[in-house]
């Protein structure tokens, strides 16, 4: 058990760092693209370089952690803390400058959320969600918002690196539209879920994400009263890849149900 | 015909006008939300307020001009200077403190586009697109990515004031998506024409657009070095409703035929 401000402290050393690694990505350029299967995928040097100085800087904080990070094959989870890394999320974004990219840093203890921190550099924005204390944007307090299903404004993620899933997942994103008020598609999963943690957007749908994709992105939802689930039964606390449906809670039925019929429904 | 110097002038004018528009609509709080005909279609008290604040300031700077606008039934096109005028697009965004709207200011001359600029208040990016002259983004010269079509980032859009086309529109969306790096959606047409003008992504479709959405981006495409034709013949210069394609050239070919294939390609 850690204490609330035991988490607190923690937190504002998290920040630190996030905006540390934030700024220094934002400020740099690539001189190097590579993929990982398929053009949708990449990574650069910027993603690599901005990962090691994120991992120098928590191991310092905790000295006894383990890392479970997207680049170099950093894949440990820990019976005790876990720093949970995606240095760049949004990388595409990235590499066409959209200006739509974030730092993600999460903190688990005993496979369990603890704190999370995404960092956007471009609006200068920093989300920090504490598990039992609350979640933050630039220290003011944020919550989900109120809509329901109808009036709801969705994120849709559209599982890039799995092309195959395509007429089942835009299946799903055609009643999504036709139900609701519109949809969106930003290509940073962690930025997505602060978004719905501090109410612009209502409700958010990805069929597929990575533990560094949802790592501190779950923990900023969760604090702000939203509500999240994966749809692989247990992945979340077992930090595996899965799918998430994440709300502000009022259109979460309505949203599971449009997800989990497809097209049929 | 209208000199460079002349409208190299004028567009400086504009400029100044959209970033103190854009600041306003920023800088204030929403009191009012109205619909008009659906969810999906709102005005604010703040977009009211913002068009007016623009017209004024464009009829001073141009007496004898003629204003077509997205507000208050402002519909005239004149025979020398229109205005083309939307002063948030992105509403949706912009009633959800999304943080990815813009002010649009077009100016038309003889009913072919002179002058677009597009103000993002949030980024703090003024794009400026002078016919024959070329497009900038905060004075710095910007043009069309390069990417081949399999390498392209594509922007959609999903038409939410007509849902009826929902079929249509996501099977067009779905061979995109499969057949390119990945889409996005971002909810403001005006920002994703100059997102396209400065490399930021390769492609845009959206079935229907008003001339207000497209009226200043599509000056900033063309004068970047892109591609962008109207879905009905001739509209553009008519400044009527239409779809839109629109790309960095390169991959315009094979855009085109998806979108205009549909699902049976």
């Amino acid at each position: 058990m850690i204490s609330a401000e035991k988490k607190m402290l923690l937190a504002q050393q998290v920040e630190a760092i996030a905006r540390k690694a934030g700024k220094w990505m934002a400020g740099h350029k690539i001189s190097q693209v590579t993929t990982k299967g398929g053009v949708s995928n990449v990574v650069t040097d910027i993603d690599i370089q901005c990962q090691r100085l994120i991992i120098e800087e928590c191991t310092r904080c905790l000295p006894e952690s383990v890392i479970l990070a997207e680049e170099e094959n950093r894949q440990q989870i820990g019976e005790e803390f876990t720093w949970v890394i995606d240095p760049i999320d949004g990388t595409t974004n990235y590499l066409y400058d959209y200006r739509h990219s974030c730092v993600s840093i999460a903190l688990y203890y005993q496979k369990e959320g603890l704190i999370g921190v995404v960092y956007d550099p471009y609006l200068d924005e920093c989300f920090v969600g504490i598990e039992g204390v609350g979640s933050t944007c630039n220290g003011q307090t944020i919550r989900v918002s109120g809509n329901d299903f109808s009036h709801a404004l969705m994120m849709v993620g559209t599982a890039p690196y799995n092309k195959e899933m395509a007429d089942k997942t835009f299946a799903v994103l055609k009643r999504l539209f036709v139900e609701t008020r519109d949809i969106r598609r930003s290509g940073s999963a962690a930025l997505d879920l602060c978004y719905l943690a501090c109410g612009r957007i209502d409700g958010f749908f990805e069929p597929v994400l990575q533990p560094w994709d949802y790592g501190a992105g779950s923990i900023l939802v969760r604090n702000a009263g939203g509500t999240l689930e994966a749809m692989t039964e247990g992945a979340l606390t077992q930090l595996k890849p899965t799918g998430i449906i994440a709300s502000n809670g009022t259109c979460h039925a309505a949203l599971r149900s449009v997800i989990l019929e497809g097209e049929t429904g």
